[in-house]
């Protein structure tokens, strides 16, 4: 019998461990959660019009189709059993192992406000993508339909908490939808007289970038009509409004949309695996591996991507980014093929090729290490990589299609606000 | 003060009113419960997987952006004062008119038999669709997990009630998804195993096509393997299982995924309308209008599309069809216009050309009365019509984008399961 592969997480990670593996002698079971992979990069665009759900997402059995040696199983592992070499799901079926990868990634974080969550969604599924672009755009509508000036106001007040990329990124889109794609819609009061305001923990926004980098994103959401609270701080979410503590003081801002970009946390099958494998986890719930990878101990155990603590060569973790997921995989399929014919293979090591954020039409921020630019042509080079990046080549036809499309007509598509008559209330 | 017309629904009917009124001397408010305007004979490609529900949805602020005499409501009417001439939505507010047109189509009725709504879902809206894409994928993913042989089989079985195009169209659809489309993706098992059963209680498919043309949809269903059950009914719908009585007796049949295209009922706003009006309704739910499409006794309230009963010169009531509401829509505009400027118009008349149904790949049957085909012909005809009737020119491009890839690869690329945690169970 073939030397079994089971992958938990069908993400960056997990899938481009499952194709490296394609011309391996091993059985490859990849279990998800979902029957499709996300291109999470672009989820911030499906929550604010841009693209829909499919044209981010490809079917994880039509990916690996072609791979006789790869099968997907649609299901939830909630325990592994490191002694016994099996996973169990969350109907009770229980999968062996010879080798596990787990790759589950990260969900939101609400630094233990959890009850902030159903008021201050954040973006890391479609679902979640498609609740914000519900709530964004009834909030519009919520200001057509108002009569006191002060329901306007809040209706038409957008916070985002959080100047990460994914922050900035929703912030800047939401500010080309209110001043320029819904211009011409409303009959009752000028789009362009939404507030969207971000506000961040640190000086300043995009805090992993330089300095120089963070200065010219900063300028382009102020163009775009972001206004950026930085040193402020998330101290209350109510329903309507949102209170914040800044160096001034603390101030009570009302807003009706309020969106989480501040923090993520391991998924919880971090916490099973090390209860099972004796793994240490971090603050933020990743498993502590090997520079191989693996849990330390268990030579057959690998924790990739989001999920997995690394250390880079100067000391300092690896971030949760597509790059670092993707990279591992790779390695791990290597370390996978090299071991069973009986050789080894030094450690992981990152090749941070740079990192990029989008603000939005032409303004990016690039930072290549040996090369940082903004404007048009980080633009360009971000555009380019994702999509080359995305997966299918359908989907990078419809992804194409649509930005040239918004790019020359400024409309956003995808307006569909999902259940509307609960958005509305009344 | 310009004369002020309300219009609610913003379906083919009331969408076409509105946008004919566009150089009208009036003031126009569109009302509808969701922002967007669905093309709804494509709905059942997105519950196939064929389409996303953005490409055949578009922004009604959107498609009336530069029509400076109407503006866009998001809101439920729930109530109808003839006289005081004014619409009530559900948190209260008032709308007054001076002409009404209510466009509020049709719903799903499943004969008082309602407790069969959540077991057999059908397909109006786009969360249907979405909702049944989930259940027909899924069922594919239990399949394939399955160790017990009858449940692998109950998986695989797929019942739709109703032969009408809609019904035809599904059918047809997940013969293809089974028979090509996911050929190679499954491990355990062979999609082409899948069972697709259509019930159906009249003598043949197509019922309102000529018998001819019946045939030879029933022989495309036949070559993608759906096998139809005629003059027979549907007696008991449980979890996993169907009751149907045909001649030969009556029958239980395992089936996890039932689909309900059997029948439509008039929205609930008929009833109110008719209590304010003291019109009356049909069997249907429909309001009986005269042949200028008003209330009898109420020259200024309009009732058109498939809320609207409405006779042919045979006697006959008009089908509910896309066409017969965008030519009622054209025709009250004209009304209005007319009598604004103290002209009368004739009755309404339906231009009929024609109906068109669509089986699968490159079948489908074309009735245009003096011309009658299946096959090739016929389904090119049906795809460039909707092409053409498709709103939205974004839409267009990326709806034709889509079924050329799907055409040529065989594949459907938008296979999303939503909230696979809970249509799995477990």
């Amino acid at each position: 019998m073939p030397h079994r592969v089971v992958v938990v997480g069908g993400g960056f990670a997990g899938l481009n461990l499952v194709r490296a593996l394609r011309r391996a002698p091993v059985d490859v079971t990849l279990i998800d959660r979902r029957n499709f992979h996300v291109f999470q990069p672009l989820l911030y665009q499906v929550a604010t019009g841009g693209l829909s759900p499919g044209d981010i997402a490809a079917a994880l059995r039509w990916v690996l189709r072609r791979q006789a040696n790869a099968r997907v199983l649609l299901g939830e592992v909630t325990a592994v059993d490191a002694a016994q070499r099996l996973v169990r799901l969350g109907d009770g079926d229980a999968v062996p192992f010879d080798t596990l990868v787990v790759a589950t990634g990260a969900a939101n974080h609400y630094f233990g406000r959890s009850e902030w969550a159903p008021l201050a969604p954040a973006l890391k599924t479609v679902e979640d993508a498609t609740e914000i672009r519900s709530r964004i755009l009834a909030a519009f509508e919520r200001a057509e339909r108002a009569v006191e000036p002060a329901q306007r106001h809040g209706a038409l007040t957008f916070l985002v908490v959080g100047a990460g990329p994914t922050g900035v990124e929703l912030a800047g889109a939401i500010g080309e939808l209110a001043g320029h794609t819904l211009r011409r819609e409303f009959r009752a009061f000028d789009p362009r007289a939404a507030r969207v305001l971000m506000v961040e923990g640190g000086p300043r926004v995009l805090p992993t970038f330089p300095e120089r980098l963070s200065r010219a994103a900063a300028r382009s959401l102020a163009r775009l009509g972001v206004e950026v609270l930085t040193d402020a701080f998330v101290t209350e979410i109510r329903p309507g409004a949102v209170r914040v503590r800044a160096s001034q003081g603390e101030t009570t801002i009302p807003a009706d949309t309020v969106l989480w970009a501040a923090g993520v946390r391991a998924s919880p099958l971090g916490a099973v695996l090390a209860a099972t494998t004796g793994a240490d986890l971090d603050r933020s719930g990743r498993v502590m591996v090997g520079p191989d990878l693996a849990v330390p101990g268990h030579a057959d155990v690998f924790v990739i991507g989001d999920l997995a603590h690394v250390l880079d060569e100067a000391g300092n973790p690896l971030p949760g980014l597509a790059p670092v997921a993707m990279q591992q995989g790779r390695y791990v399929a290597k370390r996978i093929r090299r071991r069973l014919a009986g050789r080894d293979l030094p450690a992981f090591r990152y090749h941070n090729k740079g990192q990029l954020a989008t603000i939005g039409r032409a303004a990016a921020v690039a930072d290549l290490g040996w090369l940082r630019f903004s404007g048009f042509p980080a633009w360009a080079l971000w555009l380019f990589l994702h999509l080359m990046y995305l997966v299918g080549f359908e989907n990078r036809l419809l992804v194409f299609t649509q930005w040239a499309w918004n790019y020359f007509t400024w409309n956003r598509g995808t307006r569909l606000i999902a259940h509307a008559e609960k958005t509305l209330g009344g």
